[in-house]
């Protein structure tokens, strides 16, 4: 080991302190060299310390024999394939993830924990690449549904195992630490030396890792400007345990906010998914392990929800990102009097909740429902490669329609991706507002005003609906609501027309 | 001391498993206690253990000789005055901020390190208030220009002090540790036990206390809700070394977004303040260290700058938060042609520079200069508190007129904050777009499009300008870019019409 003074053969002494060996050679070590006289024969004598005579030659080029001591080809430090790790990089092989698709006959009719699918397409991954496949997570991986993957694997731990111990062992492919910091630098390194991974965080705490997060997408985005560096796999975040289930944990857990972060990055290395359901899910994980040089995020429950899609409507939606959901429409194709639409496992539950309240209070009402998995579709093309163009754009949410919108996560950022679009002064967001603490899913919903009856009501108030009925509407609401917070207060739990209510199919117009 | 097993006293084994003394008692210990049987009962005997007839009266209240065991008044552990701090707070003393101001006898003709003017404040406050006010940042508190507080207090170490150490000692009252988490929990747990201080950051480096950032202003929102809680002092983020001077850093230390995922918080918790100069840095600065339950962030440039209010306009002009820069401004109070707007110092000179180009080439242009300190004015009155109504917000950036806006920030934010306003949709904002990196502050700008060129090249796009003129100004503007690169790439310095650049005056019409 060798020891040296901090700034070694650097000055030793500057006006009168010593620079060599103390904390001033960490800052400008000789100030102002061009106007101080003094200071610029220092620096002088302390360049020509160095001999610059026997490293240079006359035209100032490094001496021939020092150039020979330099190691040639991949013997070069820069040409250490681990500092270049897309050249290591081997595919993923990834099964084909409708194996383990949800069996969804009817929509809106059966529940599932959406993010378990996903465990045992990890969990199949895991088995068939046993050298460049890991699972990252702050100690959720059996909170988050994922546990399948210990059917094949352990949470790794160099430390003594316990008889008591569950899937942990010297040889485990889940790297499971209580500290996101932790988790993302152990993917980073992994990711850049030219393996894949997977992290799966509680939402509201992803944020711990944000300035992490913003170099990994620095560097991305350089990195894609040199030819010589080959694309490294995707970082990619599931994001679950969100905002709007605060069953067991409350406000402090209440964060859906790690996106807006997310999306100031350069429009060519994020992606933003919020799959409905487990077979959606399914579809954008499979995209997201198999894609390069990105970060993705994924969005998405891990408690007991309505499913929406079999398998083969889910894959075409998500090629598609965003679209109308036909089954769910009244307008029959024609120009609907207004779009409800939808991005998150739970906006769309409301969503298609008030869609059935308003078809029972306005049969003729012609509703189009629009749900969004890639909200990067949402910005303008000419912003976002995932982007829609305008016409395209404008035929599915109008140029003139009221657009009731349920977001996943904060209000504004729908607004912030939409400000451009034609219909945009017509689009009525409901998100989280802070709102909320330990409570029953619904009540989250309500406190929010992102409830069915909320964004119903708001319809409503964006509709040419007689002033008299509409106060009818909001009363009943408001009868309602209060009903279900007394049921909430008694029981803790939410009322059962709201537990189990299930979509009821009706004859398409 | 006593050392227990974790789990203590709980279920010994469930379903033959240990739970006691295991990882298993931080789960739930005895699951489907409702279904299962087995469970029930085991559970049943658990609850039993503890023998509740002995603690509980036939009422089921605490029994009273239990009840007389707990202390009474503020012997109760809540009722600890360090956990309540604003029971204990005590005023700041602060010194008046003109004292500090910074000589200003035309807008736009000197230059001054804003940061500075600070420094010399907070050195008074911390002479004047010895045992409840402190300085915190990640060893930046002299890079940040703040080094006049070493004239009375020290940095705090209980480490041995050596002869080379300057500022260095155990009674320091500034609390510098390159860990902006230390230095966020050392303020918040000083705040929250009643004292007062101060965080100066990096910009893009603030990312790294976003969860704590949450969790405070959570906190914050909470107990505003709770009577019994005394007001805390705020706490205030100086962020600057930020993403326009990038002299010696570079694109890791880019990222203005802190603002962004700070206003996702509630209104009644967060402020945001961009001065464009030292006597409006001067002003905010006062402002927030007097204020209670807030969260403040003040963005502010430490490189030498023009200088654009003197003190007393300063004041004007940061309690209105934003208004018309008469003085520069040749609509005379008519309405403008364009309004051209800025917030942040860097953007407000690059404006400035925009308007005198714009002037020189179309005298007769009615053009009025926008500049906002106060970021949350620009929301709507029913957001926030500090929000103009909309009558008063038009009578400023018009109800049809263009508005080119330079951002010091990401400018979605702008769009965000201001999409319901009458005039939105002629909002064009110029910010930063994760462009550029080690480069002169001219550059940077040049990179972003936020540079005088491009402001006024917007401009005349969105004015009733023959299309030969445009294209010769445009032409203009392409050359002088172009030149001025040249320049850059040749010296590494910005050239001297760029940095030498000052506002003229010219007659109010």
């Amino acid at each position: 080991m060798l020891v040296t003074p901090k700034g070694w053969t650097g000055p030793k002494i500057v006006d009168g302190k010593p620079v060599e060996g103390s904390w001033r050679s960490h800052q400008v070590p000789i100030p102002d060299v061009r106007t101080d006289d003094e200071h610029r024969r220092l620096f002088e004598s302390w360049m020509k310390s160095y001999r610059p005579e026997e490293l240079f030659d006359a035209s100032g080029a490094l001496a021939v024999e020092l150039r020979a001591l330099a190691p040639r080809g991949v013997r070069r430090m820069s040409a250490n394939p681990h500092a270049n790790g897309g050249s290591l990089l081997r595919d993923l092989i990834v099964p084909d993830f409708r194996a383990y698709a949800v069996e969804v006959p009817e929509p809106g009719t059966v529940t599932a924990e959406s993010t378990r699918a996903v465990g045992c397409l990890l969990r199949d991954i895991l088995a068939t690449n046993r050298d460049n496949f890991r699972v990252f997570g702050p100690d959720e991986t059996t909170s988050n549904r994922l546990d399948a993957v210990f059917e094949v694997t352990d949470r790794t731990s160099m430390a003594a195992v316990l008889p008591t111990d569950e899937s942990v062992g010297p040889d485990g492919r889940v790297m499971e630490v209580l500290s996101e910091h932790m988790c993302q630098g152990l993917l980073e390194g992994y990711l850049l030396t030219g393996r894949h991974g997977f992290f799966s965080c509680y939402e509201a705490f992803t944020h711990i890792v944000d300035s992490m997060f913003n170099q990994h997408a620095k560097w991305l985005k350089v990195a894609r400007c040199l030819p010589w560096r080959r694309p490294i796999a995707s970082l990619t975040y599931l994001l679950t345990s969100h905002v709007w289930r605060q069953d067991n944990n409350g406000f402090s857990h209440q964060d859906p906010g790690f996106i807006d972060h997310f999306i100031n990055k350069k429009a060519d290395v994020v992606r933003v998914y919020l799959p409905p359901d487990a077979n959606t899910l399914l579809a954008i994980s499979d995209h997201c392990l198999r894609s390069r040089n990105y970060v993705n995020v994924i969005v998405a429950g891990k408690q007991p929800e309505l499913q929406w899609l079999d398998i083969e409507a889910a894959i075409e939606h998500c090629r598609k990102g965003l679209g109308i959901w036909h089954w769910a429409s009244t307008d029959a194709g024609a120009e609907p009097d207004i779009v409800m639409a939808c991005a998150g496992d739970v906006p769309t539950l409301e969503t298609l909740a008030a869609v059935e309240f308003l078809r029972s209070i306005f049969p003729a009402l012609k509703i189009r429902v629009v749900n969004v998995v890639d909200l990067m579709a949402l910005e303008p093309s000419t912003v976002h490669p995932h982007g829609l163009d305008d016409p395209e754009f404008d035929s599915i949410f109008t140029k003139d329609r009221p657009v009731i919108f349920a977001f996943h996560g904060y209000p504004t950022l729908i607004h912030r991706l939409t400000y451009r679009r034609t219909n945009h002064d017509n689009f009525h967001v409901h998100g989280y507002k802070e709102e909320g603490t330990t409570t029953t899913p619904f009540r989250m919903a309500v406190l929010n005003e992102l409830d069915r009856y909320h964004l119903a009501g708001d319809a409503i108030n964006r509709l040419p609906v007689s002033a008299e009925c509409a106060a009818d509407v909001r009363r009943r609401i408001d009868e309602t609501l209060a009903e279900h917070k007394r049921y909430i207060e008694s029981f803790g739990d939410d009322p059962p027309e709201i537990k189990d209510w299930r979509w009821h199919a009706h004859p398409v117009l």
